[in-house]
């Protein structure tokens, strides 16, 4: 109950998996947010700087994710002092890679060792939620893998709705992010409102397939079953210019399917190796550098562990 | 080559399994129908006898499910003799046990087992879909079940779109059928041409929560998710009535989760062993007494073995 500082590490997200909008993510091994909590003694959490996100975030206490995640972890650690914190944002804003729950979900994790530990992820997740709400919403699609790690599925906001499901081993995620923001409200703007039975009845074959794909570890189902998205996609394609291109670039490069992470824009393509699974992010990056259109290639593992705390002093 | 006769058995299947409206089935144990199929030297199939339907279903050759299905298997075998049919029609008609899927599928299988078994399941399968076509459309949800066995998972019509589930250990199935009919016809046309998005996604992440649940032999977990359909069941419900009295005394046996069997009106009640089991069948079977209404109540288990041949001769 000492410490003085604690920083912890939290993940980028991939929400939806394509087929999966709102019930399916996966943590990202890296990049991730990092956030310093450093106690104070007057009640209540602040933010005293921010860096890596070009001027940004708000600082205000009510605005910011991090901040109001903070805030409700001090309530349920039940301690009178404080936290301030630093946030070294190192997610792209508004890519599609939950970047503030990202920052919501390291700051819970850096006050709550700055206190002890004394909270089980679980016990987090409602703090985490209530910083998500402020930005996208009250919905746990990227916190929950985020917090937890691996592939969740959420089938409500609660901790006993959120549902472990399988990594398969040698599964491998290329990902290109366009510099170009979309706006997650406006990404939610453009969805119907109403969905025909028969799509209904498709997305539901396809994330029925999805599961059982992760359970038998076979990931070109997997990238197949993803990909079976006939409501969401469909949508929001025309938001994201070159999709297609960039879909068929990273297929040619090995890829076994690409969707849509999140809202957009950043893309994922599914692979089973390392060498593809870069040449496949890269792929994509030349078909938007054509265009004139620049952005960040990365490839990485899903992450099991999700957030953890990177110090305690 | 040189068979005169052969019979199969085909099994009673339960499709939608609650949250999974015309993409999950299940084969039961028991019952299904019976074909025996008669060499005979003139091309094509005829309809010689039908036991059980009392007088209900058609001989004429292009309406009977089960003649059609032989017809096709005769024209996929490439034979220039045909097959004379003796119905044994055990399930009950417009149940919801896939009465019209087990005719076709006994016919299919008892003909090719007539001509030497040279055909696989698979390759059974479009002809079995030809016989169910005749009746309630192109689709698979009970098909699949019943020719492959197990509990299986389709995302199309062709045999690579059909997908075998794990079938947990100790789950038991408490049936009960009332004496009403609910045609196919009508059942689907009281459903919504158009799903809210917030329905499609509850459904989504029922449906992914009941195939995981599989995968992990986790009963009340799969009973739990089977419920969890907001679009189907609300639709149909009026056309089953007592159906909430029916789950509750179900439920109040010990069973985990009642849904209702394909378009209805069986009632389905996941259990894990078998005296409760029969104690939720009879349990529906008091609320329907009390109202007047009679009808079977029955336990069983899942086939993983599906239509298989009796005998050749």
């Amino acid at each position: 109950m000492a410490n003085t500082r604690a920083e912890a590490f939290a993940p980028a997200t991939v929400a939806n998996l394509g087929v999966g909008f709102d019930i399916l993510g996966l943590a990202l091994h890296e990049p991730g947010d990092v956030v310093r909590a450093e106690r104070r003694e007057d009640p209540g959490a602040v933010i005293v700087h921010i860096e890596g996100d070009g001027g940004r975030l708000p600082y205000a206490a009510d605005k910011n994710t991090a901040c109001i995640a903070a805030e409700a972890t001090l309530r349920l650690l039940g301690v009178r002092t404080g936290a301030a914190l630093t946030i070294y944002k190192r997610l792209p804003l508004a890519s599609g890679l939950g970047s503030s729950a990202a920052s919501a979900v390291a700051a819970a994790v850096a006050v709550n060792a700055l206190y002890g530990a004394s909270l089980t992820c679980a016990e987090l997740l409602p703090a985490c939620l209530e910083g998500e709400a402020a930005v996208s919403g009250y919905h746990a699609d990227n916190i929950a893998p985020c917090l937890f790690g691996g592939i969740t599925l959420v089938t409500g906001t609660t901790a006993d709705q959120i549902h472990a499901l399988p990594v398969p081993a040698n599964i491998v995620l290329g990902l290109f992010t366009p510099d170009m923001a979309v706006p997650t409200a406006m990404a939610r703007a453009v969805l119907p409102a109403l969905v025909g039975l028969r799509e209904m009845v498709a997305q539901t074959a396809a994330v029925a397939w999805l599961v059982d794909a992760l359970h038998r570890q076979d990931i070109a189902e997997l990238a197949a079953a993803m990909e079976g998205d006939v409501v969401v996609e469909t949508a929001r394609a025309h938001l994201i210019p070159h999709l297609e291109d960039a879909r068929a670039a990273a297929k040619q490069a090995g890829a076994l399917g690409v969707v849509i992470s999140g809202a957009g824009p950043t893309l994922c393509a599914v692979c089973d190796d390392e060498t593809t699974a870069r040449a496949a992010g890269e792929a994509m990056q030349a078909i938007y550098a054509r265009v004139g259109i620049t952005g960040m290639a990365r490839h990485t593992r899903i992450s099991t562990k999700g957030a953890h705390v990177l110090g305690v002093a």
